[in-house]
């Protein structure tokens, strides 16, 4: 049994859920389809899902749901698919915008969900008409069941047993992705990007031979395209490595949804709807080596620096973890903290910052932390190197900071010593692009960069 | 007013002692002296601070008695000094030796702090039979009153405004270094090495012009002499060059010694008793540029690394600052923290560690904080290149990862990015002695490493 699951793009048109039919129809272990909420048709087009957010907090709902309606009245005509789902979803959406009986963000989640919900139902209508035994399930009903807050959005532990049914299903089950419910029976959705973490989770319930996440590109390029031209494309990663490239930039494959799969050694494969024929990027625990050290680069930015000096530092226990405590309390989650003797630095994405909170954090760090220096920098970014060949290269380094020093840009932060997979140089954000485009030339072309 | 302190070998025998006053008469400001208690006259001789530690745990206390004294007595007898001092020795020794009414650190500090004051004892003696104008101090009389138990043994603040009145003085004042007194006249004495503390707290609180070290080297050298062939010597330094130097194998001069002179901008000279026409090193908050960006190679070994790892890491707020509270708890301060996406390494002082505390650690980081992978490496060492060129030299790195990868080692870590004058390299024991040596040559000398 394969685990199928289809983006935005897949799910974007009339013509769009025929490709999938077709996908489906070419092998008969594809038994569970997991679909997002219809995507962009073209590169200016809206998402559903975002004009569903905008339809919630405009003043003008109406407007903005007739678009909603618009998308899948248009899918439903051109599809021949029965008059009666255009006729529930009008109610059905002006219902979720006038709950009065929900907090502000689970009235939001359900608003979002209607978009995978219909995507689904939809998709299964069609598949019925065209003969296929299709059916759509309802998240509640398979028994995706959710934790509730404070914790963050997650599968309930207990909910694998449920879940691990779908096994013994016969025909195909049409699944939305993105939602679920919690054990109160409250609909919660997970991050955005989160029907690839349905997809993984139920691959991983049912043991699934794969997981199937069709997109929009044929493979996992090893550099970002828009930066490098033609860059090469991976066959086969490593869960480890995938993760790592989905760290900074990586934007292929939700970052939170590899974990169940990886947990069952679920092989996940990344393919493209509108070209099935490509062999697509395999990621699973093992893969073929190569010649080459370095499997992928990414880059990210929007990072920020906290720098922290205090003379002696190194010599008072527990300094570190008072700080560390002090950005805990404003909710921020840290990147990476290099260290020298009496200073430390902590990386930061910045969007965990605003003016009120960097002045809260500095003020804390030089009265209670009695630290003597303590200041924000922005604008940096961060370049990845990603292998599971690297911990085994001699050189390595050596090799990616000649590269960046060719550059002329300056390094201005080092982490290497704790993954075996990574090694990542914090630079300023306006070198990210020359840095990326010369340690793909000193990786993975022949032709050194000439800049 | 210069504060000039004078080290172990500096007073090991009577020779030296004359050696010291012979620099003393060179220059009317010596007019604080602070000495260390009589160190090795050859290398296989034993310090009176290591004979005292002996005396103190050894059955055959007589024994081991006779040695300290026979140490001064020498002195005495080689310089004729008045013999009330030999009479006095044997009965002081053996009362701290046998005081019942206190707890053992606390009698271990009074028999410790002996051999300063019986080195100051005797050289304020030879002073005066030489005609100089010259007074014992007792700590306890000049006001170097120290923090109690629990903080660790540290100058009280409020002890700065009796000691400044030494700037008043007639006449020069020999005071032991290594220990002071507790608000309650408790002896206390600082870390090992701690005369230098004494000596620093002084020229700080009488704002000396310069603060003398007087040791056995003309100067400190760019890298470890014992494996460089002649190392090229620092005719300047900064406080944060000497400070990051100090950190990793750098012995010259204690590192927190370094802060009273430091805060009050107080220039440090490291000078040779043996030859004291060499200039030394001068050590101040600026110094002349040099067209070198590095001013020091430094290395130190008895590293381990706990290397934790747990899926999606990165997104728990606190993993990081939980790990550190662990290690918190159990007195355990941390040099490094290196981080992957889902894994942290902290880099620890092996010293710190047994394999009891190993298994509580690794149990609690697996239970208490549900980390996948924790384990403990050992073995490390750590290789530092220190200098306030380098934060403006782009491709240093380069050069200093291109230099250790010719030699065939691995970098196990590379931590930069918070010092500005420093970058540091985690790599095995056994390949520090070649790495340092490579460095040595890609940065001091222009013929390149031939191994």
């Amino acid at each position: 049994m394969f685990v199928s699951k289809f983006g935005g793009t897949s799910m974007a048109n009339a013509s769009q859920f025929q490709k999938v039919k077709s996908i489906i129809e070419m092998d008969a272990r594809r038994k569970l389809i997991v679909v997002s909420a219809p995507g962009k048709r073209f590169s200016a087009d809206q998402k559903v899902t975002d004009l569903l957010i905008e339809t919630f907090y405009d003043v003008d709902r109406q407007g903005k749901s007739q678009l909603v309606i618009d998308r899948f009245a248009s899918i439903i005509n051109e599809l021949s698919l029965p008059d009666e789902l255009l006729e529930l979803l009008p109610d059905d959406l002006d219902n979720r915008l006038n709950r009065q009986d929900l907090q502000v963000q689970e009235q939001l989640d359900l608003v979002k969900a209607l978009g995978e919900e219909y995507s689904a139902r939809l998709f299964a209508a069609y598949l019925q008409s065209q003969g296929l035994p299709a059916h759509y399930a309802d998240p509640k009903d398979i028994g995706l069941c959710l934790t509730s807050p404070p914790s963050i959005v997650q599968l309930r532990e207990d909910a694998f047993v449920e879940l691990s049914k779908l096994r013994d299903i016969s025909g195909i089950l049409v699944i939305p992705g993105f939602f679920g419910y919690t054990k109160e029976g409250l609909l919660r959705t997970f991050e955005r990007g989160g029907s690839d973490i349905t997809g993984s989770i139920l691959a991983a319930a049912v043991l699934a031979e794969q997981y199937e996440n069709f997109t929009d590109v044929d493979s996992v390029f090893v550099a970002n395209p828009n930066i490098v031209e033609c860059p090469e494309t991976l066959e086969e990663l490593t869960y480890r490595e995938m993760r790592e490239l989905s760290y900074a930039g990586f934007s292929v494959f939700h970052d939170e949804a590899l974990m169940p799969v990886y947990r069952k050694q679920i092989p996940v494969v990344i393919k493209n709807t509108n070209n099935p024929q490509a062999p697509g990027t395999r990621i699973s625990a093992y893969r073929r080596t190569t010649h080459r050290p370095v499997t992928g680069i990414t880059a990210d930015e929007g990072f920020s620096i906290l720098y922290v000096s205090k003379y002696l530092m190194n010599r008072e226990l527990g300094f570190g973890r008072k700080l560390l405590q002090v950005l805990e309390e404003e909710e921020i989650s840290y990147e990476h903290t290099p260290s020298g003797l009496d200073d430390i630095s902590v990386i930061i994405r910045s969007h965990y910052l605003d003016a009120q909170k960097e002045q809260r954090i500095i003020t804390r760090v030089l009265e209670e932390l009695g630290a003597e220096v303590a200041y924000f920098r922005h604008g940096l970014s961060m370049i990845v190197l990603v292998g599971e060949g690297m911990r085994h290269s001699t050189g390595l380094a050596a090799r990616a900071t000649a590269a960046i020093s060719r550059t002329g840009a300056n390094i201005e932060m080092i982490n290497q010593g704790s993954s075996e997979v990574s090694l990542v140089f914090g630079v300023l954000k306006d070198d990210q692009e020359k840095i990326v485009s010369a340690l793909y030339h000193e990786f993975f072309s022949t032709v050194k960069a000439t800049t």
